[in-house]
């Protein structure tokens, strides 16, 4: 048997074909390639299924079980997900603490599953008493029916979320120096005070220690620094040459 | 102006009601009340954004609007969500650290804007530009386009996933005492015993303690242990009859 390296995410008689294939499309978003269902109610495959899955990886390896007994046989452990108490005595975690508990698992070489019930009616009882913990959402007890796909999805992305992220985006890598502020601050104040800006001139402090602060919060890269000193030299050649033309 | 409790979520040109609908329902599902929607391309309403949305309060108080501009009007602070890197120069946070983000603004009584962009291409860069952070989403590189209504469902999710949530699970509350385990542990020997269970009798303490570890591990209530006794005890005795029918 191969190691697995994620959890499986199992659905237990699931109604709608859109469900499974959306279910299919946010696993592969989120990494997690092994999908079982159990007893779809409209057949396999399925059309729609198809559709809404949008050429993910996951639908085409999804195996399907005629019982749940089946689909889970080679499992160490299961977490039943399930927005609703049952009254069952088993541990019960957020979908956050029960991805840490199970990457723990998973880590260990344990083939561990995560059974997901159907549209009307969520997991069977019997489901959840095979089942060693509960995993469960923050729904909203007003309005608590949360979408299958959507819990897949949600639990999805609580496993990948607890893995390091390749560093995709690198904001802020070339952020200036102070002494690159510092100048580029001078260089404001000279032109601001050329221009006759600081009134009366004891404010002078005051202001440049508004504007600062201003600049200052969001950091300012060394392109961004260049381009508004750029900008301060063309107002200030600008208003110049402008006043020579009115003087 | 009433102070937001939670993020304003703001649909930018989405294509289809159907993501609309589940939007509002997921946004329903984790408590997030105001979702605004500009310039949606099927108009509105929209009867598949409707039956979607499965009577979420959230789509009734849906508000439409023609231009982003508009939408972000009252927003003090904007996070474009989008899954792809665009080189633009501002900080990124993941889902979870955003989320956390934008509660220290929310709690400071700022409104706060979360952006989707459409389900064909995203967010526009002129979106992103106006943003002051962009929230992104671990998704894997070779399969990462993400449902637009799935997207709304991870984020609502990380929202709520921060609050603190009620304690509508009671998982084990009448566990069992340690006096209560010693003596049921105590039962059991006496009965394996009494059956000739520990052979050779030297291995009798190695033997226990393999049982007690299998017990302990779960943890018992102190109903699973009357009921473990009750169990021993209708064994045992059954075994007794059984004994002195074959005597």
């Amino acid at each position: 048997m191969v190691e697995p390296q994620t959890p499986v995410f199992i659905l237990v008689e699931p109604q709608m074909g859109e469900n499974i294939g959306a279910a299919c499309r946010v696993m592969g978003n989120f990494g997690i390639p092994e999908l079982r269902i159990v007893n779809p109610r409209d057949g396999w495959p399925n059309p729609k299924a198809v559709s809404m899955a949008t050429s993910s990886p996951v639908l085409d390896d999804a195996r399907v079980f005629d019982t749940l007994e089946e689909a889970v046989a080679d499992c160490q452990l299961l977490f039943a997900s399930t927005a609703q108490p049952r009254n069952m005595v088993k541990p019960v975690f957020t979908a956050r603490e029960g991805m840490a508990e199970i990457r723990g698992h998973v880590e260990a070489g344990q083939r561990v599953g995560v059974l997901f019930g159907a549209e009307k009616s969520g997991l069977p009882n019997a489901a959840i008493t095979l089942s060693n913990a509960i995993i469960t959402l923050p729904v909203d007890r007003s309005f608590s029916s949360l979408n299958l796909a959507m819990a897949v999805g949600v639990f999805a992305h609580e496993w990948r979320a607890g893995e390091p992220t390749p560093e995709d985006f690198k904001p802020l890598d070339d952020r200036a120096t102070e002494q690159e502020m510092t100048a580029f601050y001078a260089h404001l104040e000279q032109e601001l005070d050329r221009a006759g800006f600081f009134y009366p001139p004891e404010k002078t402090p005051l202001m440049m220690q508004n504007l600062i602060n201003a600049f200052a919060r969001g950091g300012l890269t060394q392109q961004e620094v260049r381009t508004l000193r750029g900008v301060i030299k063309a107002l200030a050649i600008g208003r110049g040459k402008a006043r020579i033309e009115r003087e």
